[in-house]
């Protein structure tokens, strides 16, 4: 099975290694090789730890050169319209070639145009990386088939979750956002997380997926944490409660807002840049947590739906 | 595809009742038909709602009379030596007939056994319901691929945890019984549960399963509440923290018994009939909660498995 990678940042270098590290343990992995590595400098051919490129294509042009059975995207998510990666999965999925993904945008932004395709050469989607990273979110639906979902709710931002968590410490907004970036917490550019966005393309997605949605990033309401006053957070605590960034949906509602929970609430306890996601369905209410990002875990992610791709369970 | 029921009482009304509901809307299920339900009375043939023997067979004369495609026990745990159900896993499986159970006891008792015929075969063996019921214990790890599993911890037992809870509420242990037997919570005999033997058993599955060991119930030491006096509880209570009844296996240790624990451990928010597992693999720690218990919950366990030995994912 060949792979063609697209992207590699921290994320494309985890994926890599955690690969060659398995292969040998786990003989299902044994006949996956990376084909090929494209980044905006060109195509690395075959698998080699330093990038430099061979030849000088996009990523388009790269999917006719190596012809990969799988194209595993693990680039900056461009919000704008999603491409390279919105054309590139078009391409691959109408030639049968599986799409396993961690970025955001294409999904976020064009769910059901990519689906179709892939629903009529049956070519399959990996793309558990996209919320929560290595904590299953999306593939924790894989195993809880025929049960209707009617809500959501969840903690799908670990940058405003440590950010709130530090202020609630009592911090300062700025100080707490300085050190979120010291640890890597937050981007140089932070926005996206802090005015919600991020969290609206995972609850696009996962509201797409598990509540049979035909929703794009716009098509509902976000609110990030930008808004909100140390005051406020300090008032919330006088109260016994916290300030979260909440991603909601039910059958009638879809937002990302900031919410004042008590102690009651299990989301409560999640602090820092843990993530945690509660399913209501039909039968039984769950709640599961752990870490929402990081290199190694949206690596580990990715290469979950590698295996279960290879298993025929994707 | 047809299923031989072994056992049915609510747990297995529940099961049928559920796979006719969701048969309309799901297609994979529809070529699904329920050929017999076996119970200590006999067999009765075909798939009725109020049950009566047709013939007076044994569980392993009904798999000859009926050769199932599948056989779903949801008979009550016989912690002796697990008979009928051990004799009829190694029956149906070594004739490639695949098994599906909520019952602990012959994978507790006889784990590797059973999986050594199921290798042989091909069969597959689906026990999501064993553990924490509908919520995803067991097949949680077939979502998590490829990654090691240093450390579980987990409340596996709802009657034990359901108790502990109203004692640290106020009541006496007595009172705490009495209630959780009249809300369905404990059975009538509740020793199983109290004395550690439920989550003990749980943990054997989970401990094999998992991190690939060769229990059987009785190989650690278990322990449950029965020992725990109210004061206890009251002083801990008194420190800001509560006594809880948690399972536990790393590479070294594997064990259930009463820990104090306090409120930065996750499992000091798992109150009543709730259960929680807590897996540390080499990547990430997540914690998954939910219902530990009750038919709907542990049919819906055995219809996902059910799934997803449709799908080839088991």
């Amino acid at each position: 099975m060949k792979l063609l990678l697209i992207g590699y940042g921290n994320v494309g270098k985890a994926f890599r290694r955690l690969l060659h590290e398995k292969k040998d343990n786990y003989p299902i992995l044994q006949g996956v090789e990376i084909a090929g590595i494209i980044t905006r400098q060109g195509l690395m051919v075959g698998d080699k730890e330093n990038f430099s490129p061979d030849k000088q294509l996009t990523v388009l042009e790269a999917i006719d050169y190596i012809n990969p059975d799988v194209i595993v995207d693990m680039s900056v998510p461009n919000y704008k319209d999603g491409e390279p990666s919105v054309s590139a999965y078009i391409k691959a999925l109408s030639r049968k070639i599986h799409v396993i993904t961690v970025n955001k945008a294409p999904l976020a932004l064009k769910f059901r145009e990519i689906f179709e395709v892939a629903e009529k050469t049956g070519a399959k989607i990996g793309f558990q990386g996209t919320v929560m990273s290595g904590t299953p979110s999306i593939n924790l639906f894989r195993i809880q088939p025929v049960a209707e979902v009617s809500r959501i709710r969840g903690i799908l931002n670990g940058t405003t979750n440590y950010i709130l968590t530090r202020i609630y410490e009592g911090l300062s907004f700025n100080e707490a956002l300085k050190e979120a970036k010291e640890k890597g917490y937050a981007e140089e550019d932070p926005t996206l997380d802090l005015n919600g966005f991020d969290a609206a393309a995972k609850l696009t997605i996962l509201s797409n997926f598990i509540m049979n949605r035909s929703l794009k990033l716009g098509d509902f309401k976000f609110k990030g944490i930008t808004e909100i006053t140390n005051e406020e957070i300090r008032r919330a605590k006088s109260e016994g409660k916290k300030i979260k960034l909440i991603a909601y949906a039910d059958n009638y509602v879809v937002q990302v807002s900031p919410q004042i929970i008590g102690p009651q609430d299990p989301l409560y306890y999640i602090d820092g840049v843990e993530n945690a996601l509660e399913i209501q369905n039909e039968i039984q209410r769950i709640i599961i947590r752990g870490p929402g990002a990081g290199p190694i875990n949206a690596a580990y992610g990715a290469l979950s739906d590698l295996v279960l791709l290879l298993e025929g369970c994707l």
